[in-house]
């Protein structure tokens, strides 16, 4: 569980060069800490357009079991992403559905990805495998120039892109992706 | 966590009354199982009359730390109370107020109590003094007959009550109580 303001930065690589940056991470002393299959669920809220607000209600399912319900806030002005992020943790997800189902929330998207965990130099680094939509790095802190510093090592700070994957899933869907 | 149709039935008593009632339990076998501090924070919902929906969202707030979140379906109809239940176990409740507040719930009603729990003969009774609004027995089971049995035991047959907590501190609030 938790509260907060989240900054994160996401770029987009070629699927073949995942294997490529894990070797930069483990050589920059980055500690390899999961891999998990990951099925995020955003809802629809049943009076207020989140879309247009710039919010999101996801449901996040961990294939181990259990996940986690997040509340994200319209993004702020600057450089990174930043977003109020807040966090329920949930020991099994199945009641969390029912409940959402029952207040009027629709399930509006699922993606579906493979996450791999690494952390080191203050940051947090994930390299995602997304279902339809392709690979990508995110790198997140609590401070912008932790993000600046491991962007550079990777080379990918001409590589950065702002959508979010549910507006990428969604443009997909509408034919636009 | 859990889903289901819970059956309770509730009662009024004098508070003066607690301590002869859980001689009458312990005498009968029962297990006193723990006492604890609640409040219960029901909601509005940002564009849904629950109450005439005969619907509840409610925090239950533990004294010790946790809480659950449970949505609570239309009474059902026949003898004694039956709805349907879907509750979320919270380590911590500050994140799920923070959330609904976020998807525009409002805290509509808090109801502080002191319940004690007794276990025996397939039913749950708990023993009540609830702020402002007096003293309960409830009895909860997962069939109608181990409630009748224990009510006949207890003698408090012609003492139920249909009304809620959230609806007698709404009545209370509205000078109707």
């Amino acid at each position: 569980m938790g509260r907060g303001v989240e900054i994160e930065s996401k770029y987009r690589i070629e699927c073949g060069e995942i294997e490529t940056i894990e070797a930069v991470l483990r050589g920059a002393g980055f500690t390899f800490e999961q891999e998990s299959l990951e099925v995020d669920i955003y809802y629809r809220h049943p009076c207020r357009d989140m879309l247009s607000r710039d919010e999101a209600l996801r449901l996040r399912v961990y294939s181990g079991g259990g996940g986690k319900l997040t509340y994200k806030g319209p993004r702020m002005e600057g450089g990174f992403k930043a977003r109020e992020e807040i966090e329920i943790s949930l020991s099994s997800v199945e009641e969390a559905r029912l409940l959402l189902a029952r207040l009027g929330f629709e399930e509006a998207l699922a993606v579906r990805k493979r996450r791999r965990y690494y952390r080191g130099r203050g940051v947090i680094v994930t390299l995602d495998s997304v279902e339809s939509l392709g690979c990508f790095v995110e790198i997140e802190a609590g401070e912008p120039e932790s993000i600046e510093r491991v962007e550079s090592m990777l080379g990918l700070r001409d590589r950065r892109v702002s959508e979010t994957y549910a507006e990428m899933a969604l443009k997909k869907l509408r034919g636009e992706g």
